[in-house]
């Protein structure tokens, strides 16, 4: 995994303490770690810290500067997070994902730096003038403006996801049936649904065909094969006694 | 784009009142409006007017419901987003963008939802086993748990953006069984399994989950559920008379 420390968010003139701790714990989350704040209003804070939850060495860490120019001097990628995305019209434009692609790959060369503006405000012009790209999370164009914290989560969580590049499996654990098995259960099937009425020995075929689409689809494993033969075992003995009764 | 509004988030037993107000915004900056809180702690709050910051109308239109099964009885496919992935190793267990791309095919349908668990313990067992599937945020290891408003933000960002791709609908025909054609049809089929004595009625826990976990894993329709539920009484009629014979 690339190292996600030459990566660092700066917070540009943070009004909420509170939004500070929150950032600190979506950072963590998704395990960066270098958190820089420009010139914010109340820090450190109580409220910061409470909404840190467990975050704290983040905040510890966090670098506090006087300017934005102090806070990525030594950086060579410079994305800012835009709430708007017709204003800024002549930046080159990244959604999240392609955000976070960009910064790991930066990554690899040195520090690289996200920038989130003030909450309201957002980014000044002379700040917008210091990056590289601007990205922007595709919003409700009738209520675009995401709380600090949550923004910050969603570019945090596309730069893990670029970071691992790896999909959780879909599942796992126990191993798939075969064909041979899933034969050998659909047989069994058939013949406990002749036994018990329900299916027509004549003219079986749309009802088994239904039965071994939703089976199929749910991808069996080896494990539940057996169950369900053992239900069905269990049916072909509880109805042996009924069987033998007609016959007779 | 496809109708947000047949994806709604449900809250489980949440404690803090301003989380509850920022999954409301979070939801609605990404064009959600489907708010159901079960049992919450403490609600209606001025804690959670506060953080929804302009969602107000979300909050206001919230559903409050005693338990899951009231918020999800019409429903018809529900993922439950989880805080770890090693717990829960037999559900299907989808990333946020496939968890997305489902809730987006299904809505097409009628009624999907998405579930958060409480804020620190998350969804017990038997909420659980309403789930369809699970979907986890790829995490941190060392410090996995996000904050519930910050969770929903990143669910919320990924239906929007699935949303906004109009993928087409993943199955089609059939409409889906609800939530309670389900639990009537695990009902029956708990019925059946203790009389034909496959199923222990002192120690049925495990074997019921694992029968959840594979019908909710295929997706039943409604047709699909008349079958199972019609082999089902099959079985009762044809071990009635063994169920006679027994008594007498």
């Amino acid at each position: 995994m690339i190292p996600l420390h030459a990566i660092r968010a700066v917070l540009v003139r943070p009004t909420h303490p509170g939004n500070i701790g929150g950032v600190a714990r979506a950072l963590k989350n998704m395990g960066l770690v270098q958190l820089y704040l420009v010139a914010p209003s109340r820090y450190p804070s109580e409220e910061a810290t409470a909404r840190a939850a467990g975050a704290e060495d983040v905040l510890t860490r966090a670098v506090v500067c006087r300017d934005l120019d102090e806070a990525i001097r030594d950086c060579h990628y410079v994305v800012g997070a835009s709430a708007r995305s017709s204003r800024h019209i002549d930046w080159p434009l990244l959604d999240p994902a392609e955000c976070a692609a960009r910064l790991i790959a930066g990554a690899a060369s040195g520090p690289v730096a996200l920038l989130f503006g003030p909450e309201r405000a957002g980014l000044a012009n002379a700040e917008l003038d210091r990056c590289h790209a601007l990205s922007y999370i595709p919003a409700n164009p009738d209520y675009p403006s995401l709380n600090l914290a949550c923004a910050a989560q969603v570019f945090a969580y596309e730069i893990r996801r670029a970071a691992l590049q790896e999909r959780p499996p879909m599942r796992a654990a126990e191993p798939p049936a075969t064909v041979e098995e899933l034969e050998h259960f659909y047989r069994h099937l058939e013949r406990v649904l002749i036994r018990i009425r329900f299916l027509d020995p004549e003219n079986p075929r749309l009802l088994l065909r239904r039965l071994r689409r939703l089976y199929n689809r749910a991808g069996l494993d080896k494990n539940e094969i057996n169950i369900l033969r053992g239900i069905l075992t269990a049916v072909d003995k509880a109805t042996a006694k009924l069987d033998k009764d007609t016959r007779e």
